[in-house]
């Protein structure tokens, strides 16, 4: 059914989600070895001739970053050594996303670099979701075809029937997607204003909108730490709302997140597979899978299409 | 004073502001011809030796925008050719920075394609002023000096002592100025929900924060039509609140947005001459100089130091 | 008949001519949204995917001609990110071509320049016809297929039976087009000797080779004001020649020139219509198509083939 | 002393190296944030101006690899975008520097990527040491200074005067740095033969030139895990050969080497400062200072010289 | 059989090669006019259309080495601007192969610099076999099919059931391909250990290993004066030794080569058709063809399929 | 006097004119080994350190050709290798400039492929004398400085006071620098109309223009064979005129054009040492040197200033 010459290979980051990918295209996962050697460097080998194939290589950039990174790296490379026609990067997270500007002076932005980086060593294409600002599609002159995953979190939210949803936006800057998501939803919205003492930290200050009385939907494109989300959480608590909803593409739960998460006062965390998550977790995580949306995209990449036929929003 | 080997050249788009950072830095302005033949072509010839220079060339991506980028483009072609050691872009307003991602599928992202374009061409340095999106910075893998207009703004309404004032983004995507201006006058902010139901149109549906009996102070980066801001303004009126200030750093003014913005429920429109404006405007126009700026940015980029000494804030 | 991957779309610049080639190919004109927002930026949408597509993009870079060559750039840029498998550009007339060199110091090559931008953003091939000067080919490093209206013009004129022909060379530097022509006709043939006094302007000074008692037959590659060919017209004239044939590839026809080209002394004026002309000009214009030519071009470069069949000579 | 313009960074993985090189220049240590947020992103921010300063960066790219070399990237991609003049890359120890060919197909060359991207980053010259394949200088189209810590170890041991010492090589493919020192000391050498049944595995098999009776000096560029110098020292004692001389320039020192190598047929291990090691470790271990050696190329880089003074040999 | 887009032209350096790896395939050699104009430079001319084709350029880098490399050049960029899909170079021999690495300051790297104009003019692709060093490789980043002769060596010896053979390396450097040699015929080895007074010359010192009673093989990846292999075969013969084998992949045979090896020690020089010789020469020469090898990488590359099923070990 | 930084080398095609350049700028010509092995390889290896230095190298692409081109491209590579500054190429003559377009399908562009190559080795500017065709400046990006030997060769004709001359073009396609040279010397001028049944041939047919009664000025950019030359020649002595004089600046001379050019009907052939003539030519022969003028141009590259005050008229 899909081209012979189509081949999937998963990095080391996120192995169900590929293996998920693979499945719904009736493709079994392509054989390739990676390993460690005592020193930390990556080696990799594919098991099978790639000769003038379309390969996809299916990596997340989660913890521990740096070494995905580069395995991913070193994966384009030797793809590109083996005569690969095409070497597509599906990059479910995007890491080093939040380092996409200069903030200060004298400060890198880290994910030009990742992009100019992933062009240099032989990507053709980049696949990925809710990149944490769009403009990174411009950090890449190859195409990137970039999907959502706010359809999938919306269409759950809707048929939970939530009584009185009013979206929050945690910050300021990440107000849009509070209002791409509020009109899925038809609901208001409201946004926390929070001061930033120091790198990673944060202080609700007051909120914009009204919130009392209100079943909050907290939307953010990624949870790393947990720590701001648990302060908009206490701080809607003490303007009134609990049972608040928690939303996010991308679950990264650097550090204690998984623990800090299951607060009380959060009814649900939605998030999707695109970071594979440990098994022991609470029952208040839902995950919901970036997996047909995925494998539906590499369907089209292959034999032509839209992708934008894939959502109805422009991302989160 | 400065290195002998400094050449300033204004483009047709702004000589006025070319000047004026000419003589802040105690410079005459180069001499250059720019003409254009009756086909529509460009032509441009240095009247005197760049060779080993460090060329700056002032030019905003103002209206008519292609034929400033061209001539941009021919000028930087012509100084690399003629053995300039170093070609700075002074571009006090980067055109087509709304296009700097794909909204929809199979849409160009303009502003990638100005930045690959500028340096293959043979930029090595860009200095530029509240970009619409910061991001754009990482479209360049050269060197991007980005200052910022905020400052000049924030100090002159300060010095106006305004009662009670709000700070109100004009839609939820510039939420995040808002909160610097907010946050630099001490003032709280409120955020105009609106929808688009076409390309260049919208309709305010509601406010989220307080506004009555305020005196708002709206910000943005840039006013294009001034359809929105007229919008906005009415909308305020509607909710209790007059004599609102407009500010933004780039008064593209596009259309007849001069006669719109001589409305009687703005008190005043500050802007800067990022954009060179008709002299024959109405009063409520007050217009700042980025030159000094632009002249001190010049000046650090040729004798070392920092331009982060420049300004206190990340700009709009 | 054609592979189902060919798209063809046409810029602002000759919708005509775009539509007579897709004719003449038994395909439609694919859909594309080609705007203006007020502030002269130009917007760019493809109504239908073209993914894995070869594209070819109709432009022709004649006036206004920044605009022309900016819409061209972010056609190629959307073409490109929307993952067109190729990105063709059919330009019938190539701009700033006569900027082909430094005729003095400090000045660009903005054919050069043109060239490097088209590459960068994004085209894979050129297809033109009659380049001012044939090195252009080499400002590519992606294949450039140069065709000819040489071949059209000349079966023209051959049908016409002229007593007594002979080719006129406008000036020394364009002598080998008129020596092609020449030979094609088996014709003698003479030069226009100038002082060039000044940019476009020029004066006649003498006439190396015969002229008197034949019918003029002026060869060009392109007019643009119009100016040197009335000068040449009426210096042969004054040297007993009438009834003067005026042949170029390329109609620029800048500022007036259809009104001067209405000259008594003029029997035809025979061009291509690789610029697009208005159609209220005089009869005395003869206008060849370089549709069937340009179609044929890209059947070949799709199917394979060799474009050398097209044509017998190498070009103006 | 040195040109104002000269400044010296570490990366986290030698800081008591570059440390030392600052010293031996007689400069303070640039001031960088280099720290790690809980997603385990790498931040890197210079607390200093360095805008068209001659920047040097010291790192090694030793374990954890993965992490110094992203780490190393995004001190790079700062530095470009800071305005650097120069950025200069000291990279006492190149990892992945075995991963420098295709030993078996559809592997990569890890040693290209590393070359690749660092340039792509914005790397304009390389400083290393002893590289595990001379032909890797040819992996980059900067300048690499490449020196070599061997007169360092000759120099050592020449002083020893060890009795009837003979070179050996651990294997055939590094029987020419044998050959050198062998050359350096004025004695015969040796070569162990053995089999790799597997990836970091090996088995002596024989001996090819005479050990009985001598004191052995193995030589390599670098000790990974230590099981094949251990091998080999056990393969010698076999052959009535003790009180070894370990030598080689690079202590990676995986895993458990430390301890295998204090082994008590092993005389002395003697190693460079190129990797920071452990200070607790046995008195078996000799570490030489490449520090003055990198600060005299620095010095040269800057002010201007010929690197090849600095050693007699080219290298391991 | 193979598809109809294969296209296969000869250089001038080895078309007797080059016939065979078309007849192999079944293929008729492309037509082709190289010719020389007086000025000494090459004129290249495809006498067939090559559009859309997948074109095999078969030329070693042999003497006269620089004519054969810019005829090479001048291939190369004819087909890519005759719309060539794929450029493909078969080098059975890469020349400046030994200069791949700066043995001394101030040195080029030659063979780096053969790699990187080949890439710009527009090489898509390189075949080569036992390459002086296997990291050349690494200097390319598009795809490099690196085949090995010493499977047909090994197999040709082990069919001549040679007597007590020992495998000789002429220096330490090359130990490494003796190594596999000896494995594969399951032999010993031995070093010959030389000094190299200038640039051509060497003197051999002594032997590592033994080699009294047994017959050498003496192994190279090229041959070029001669003069070492003479050298190594009379400090054999002083050694006891007779009867030698000389196996080498390339034979160079610069100057009187072919004399100087026709040694009444040497019993057989046995190497390979990649470099085209003389008809004229003593029957101690066997050549083995490399054309069966190359038609079959040929077809795998264009059809698919592993290249690693062509041979056993990992070269030279 | 000159900047201690500046070193001059040359290739192995002109040291004479290398020689005078040097002594025209007070320093001595740079040491550099240049060699050849047997196997027809080059080898480069500076003998001084040009760490920092602008280094200018050069080199003539005359016969041998090819050699002289790849010797040219390991200089340069080795230079910058070195740690140059910048790379500047002299080429007083650019061989392969009339493969400067497409004459036919399927024909290189040979001449924008040196410039390609030259630019990827390293260089970064480029001076050169007398272009074939101006448009070749165009092929580079680096600066290229184009002069021209016009002015030497009209300054030592006026001298002479030739009685009645008149400037003959030998063909149509170089009429416009007959044109220059006439308006220098305020002369008439003539072409020569030809045929050419095949390359490097040609038959005069006719003459457009006045000869007979006058003396022949024949002007070239360069004179190869001579062939065509002798032609010209001829043809005027049919239509009365002799004593002509044969002016080019390139003294390719291939073949026997040195004999060939010793023909009674020429007075004098006047040419440039832009490529090295043997001592043992004729009287005929009058050599003007291009040294004077290329020292300048160097002194005002490194010192700064405007190459344009070297010359009146813009080249051949």
């Amino acid at each position: 059914m899909y081209s012979s010459k189509l081949r999937i290979f998963s990095g080391s980051s996120n192995p169900v989600l590929a293996e998920k990918i693979a499945e719904q295209l009736g493709l079994p996962l392509g054989k390739i070895t990676l390993s460690r050697f005592k020193s930390g460097e990556v080696y990799v080998h594919y098991e099978e001739t790639i000769r003038n194939c379309d390969v996809f290589l299916v990596q997340s950039l989660s913890h521990p970053i740096n070494d995905f990174f580069v395995e991913l790296l070193i994966m384009i490379d030797a793809a590109k050594r083996a005569s690969a026609r095409t070497v597509n990067i599906v990059l479910p997270y995007y890491g080093y996303a939040r380092q996409e500007r200069k903030a200060a002076p004298r400060e890198p932005i880290s994910a030009k670099m990742v992009a100019d980086v992933l062009t240099t060593v032989g990507a053709t294409r980049i696949v990925t979701i809710d990149l944490h600002a769009p403009a990174i599609q411009g950090f890449f002159n190859i195409p990137v075809d970039h999907l959502t995953a706010l359809d999938l979190i919306s269409d759950y939210l809707r048929a939970k029937n939530i009584r009185n949803p009013v979206i929050v936006s945690p910050d300021a800057g990440r107000a849009s997607t509070a209002e791409k998501l509020a009109n899925q939803l038809d609901s208001p919205f409201a946004i926390m204003i929070k001061k930033r003492p120091a790198h990673n930290e944060s202080v609700i200050t007051h909120v914009i909108g009204e919130v009392e009385g209100y079943t909050p939907i907290i939307i953010e494109d990624m949870i790393d730490t947990g720590t701001t989300i648990v302060n908009v959480v206490e701080g809607l608590k003490e303007r009134g709302s609990e049972d608040v909803y928690v939303c996010a593409t991308h679950p990264l739960f650097s550090g204690n997140a998984l623990q800090k998460l299951d607060h009380p006062s959060i009814r649900e965390v939605v998030v999707t597979d695109s970071i594979l998550l440990p098994n022991d977790r609470s029952d208040r995580f839902k995950v919901l899978s970036v997996a047909p949306m995925l494998a539906e995209a590499t369907r089209i990449i292959t034999e032509g299409g839209s992708i934008s036929t894939l959502f109805k929003t422009a991302g989160v």
